[in-house]
């Protein structure tokens, strides 16, 4: 497989190789040094699909379905309602809205996820959810939520680390739900995963003590806070940002610095054959990436291939 | 210059070398792949010096002081009052009074702090830092502050990195304070700075937008939120743990897992001469080392010197 090969000959591959082209030739007037050279991903939509809902919020039903198993009197609570009976109409709802600017009912559902784990270790956690995404089928697609990676971000993200770049997660989704896969579907290993997080607590005790987790949402990294996490932790402005969804924008207008090249790439989903076809929650990022003259990245058109060809 | 050259033969020169042996020995019962080999550092008063008070202080101060020139009625106020007669006892003890466990004052000197640097960009933020960094000379030591950090210190990093270690400072400093020399004086990249920061905010804009600093404490990084700062930048608990304050204890118990060797290190001040004599603030980490068998680094006696023998 060469680089970017699962790409079409088309304008988004274009543009991203003459942006790292530009930033790794020697003694060019755009040359960038490695250390320099950071890439951040939205994770959800971008670099594996959220359709028909983000395969975090699959595991977290399961386990609110457990719990309404459990307890009946959850049965008649949202959002144990709709976990206990599959409503995910009311749940992908929700997270539409939210990207849509309308909060209403999320407050709804996040009190639901941050009970579903409330108490465990990070390690307990960690052990759940990589269990979770090792044995669990995409719904309709036809494959495990591990073969759910898209081909042509992966090239893209070898292809850029290949050229001396730092990539990170940036994700409105789990830091803990995705960093025991992160090395292993993106090359991007876990200290490199920036994301959504409830608050922890060390306890002292025997053998180091625990980090547990509490019921109460830390961070959550999305919209406005991608930037600010992205500093927090990198310490640098990132070159290159990718993305899908209004969410993303902030994140995507930051990769932007006097003097330097750039590249915002927005994955567009708009291939209901192989994938699937919406832009809802996404309607000011195309807008904004259509009148700045960001790289918009049509599934349809700028992919060959969308997942890897034999689910493992 | 050898590998820990600058130590002595001594039991804490012993006790690093066998534990980065048993870990790197291929095969051995002990042995940690490299990509689990996280070591994390407090910086003030372990890799740096922080009397007669921490360098960060000293920088802030200055600042207020040229507040207080500005503005006549800020020299009625503390801390500008302390900033504008150079009254660092007054300083020195809330700082102290804070690991004994009595915070008082620290809202008071928290909030002059607060306001030091509010409104400026992060990068602006740092160039001052930088600035004052490469400039000032500590008041005591002959030697300007890119030159007090402690030789052995620095020469334990270079042996860890090339054991294949990632070094991190988790540090009750700031973050973005540390981030512009890191490198330079640690060979610890930014994006391995962790410590406390105030809160920051993303504002749109021309060429990617800035982030501006807040007077609001976002996070302080330090005593029990140590180890969870580290969990949530790193992904991993460290094997070694490096110290010398009652805030640094919780990171150190934190550097244990079962199974795994790890290393504990508490820097003990006791060399008038050549540095500072003091253990206030450190007490019950003494007294926990001792209890657990930590290896405690007295600088008088395991460090043939203490710092870079030529100050820039």
């Amino acid at each position: 497989m060469g680089a970017l090969d699962s790409w079409t000959d088309g304008a988004a591959r274009a543009a991203i190789i003459e942006f790292v082209e530009r930033v790794t030739t020697p003694g060019g007037d755009d040359h960038v040094p490695p250390a320099e050279r950071v890439a951040v991903f939205d994770n959800d939509g971008t670099l594996w699909c959220e359709k028909p809902m983000p395969i975090q919020l699959d595991f977290i039903l399961r386990r609110l379905a457990a719990m309404a198993d459990q307890d009946p009197a959850l049965r008649a609570r949202q959002p144990w309602q709709a976990a206990h009976t599959r409503d995910y109409g009311w749940l992908g709802q929700v997270i539409t809205s939210h990207y849509q600017g309308d909060d209403r009912e999320l407050p709804v559902l996040a009190a639901g996820i941050l009970q579903a784990f409330a108490g465990i270790t990070v390690e307990d956690f960690e052990a759940q959810a990589d269990a979770f995404l090792r044995s669990a089928q995409h719904p309709t697609l036809g494959r495990g939520y591990l073969a759910c990676s898209y081909r042509p971000m992966v090239e893209l993200l070898g292809y850029l680390e290949a050229n001396g770049f730092a990539n990170y997660i940036a994700s409105g989704g789990g830091r803990d739900f995705m960093r025991p896969i992160s090395q292993e579907m993106y090359g991007i290993p876990r200290q490199r995963v920036i994301g959504s997080s409830t608050t922890l607590a060390w306890e002292p005790g025997e053998a180091g003590g625990r980090i547990v987790r509490k019921p109460e949402l830390d961070v959550v990294d999305d919209g406005l806070a991608k930037p600010v996490r992205i500093w927090s932790r990198v310490g640098r402005r990132p070159l290159l940002a990718a993305g899908n969804s209004n969410g993303d924008l902030p994140m995507l207008a930051f990769a932007e610095q006097p003097g330097r090249p750039g590249l915002r790439l927005l994955v567009l989903h708009d291939d209901p054959t192989r994938e699937f076809d919406y832009t809802a929650g996404a309607e000011q990022a195309l807008q904004r990436a259509r009148n700045n003259g960001w790289t918009v990245v049509s599934m349809q058109h700028e992919w060959r291939v969308v997942f890897a060809e034999t689910p493992p």
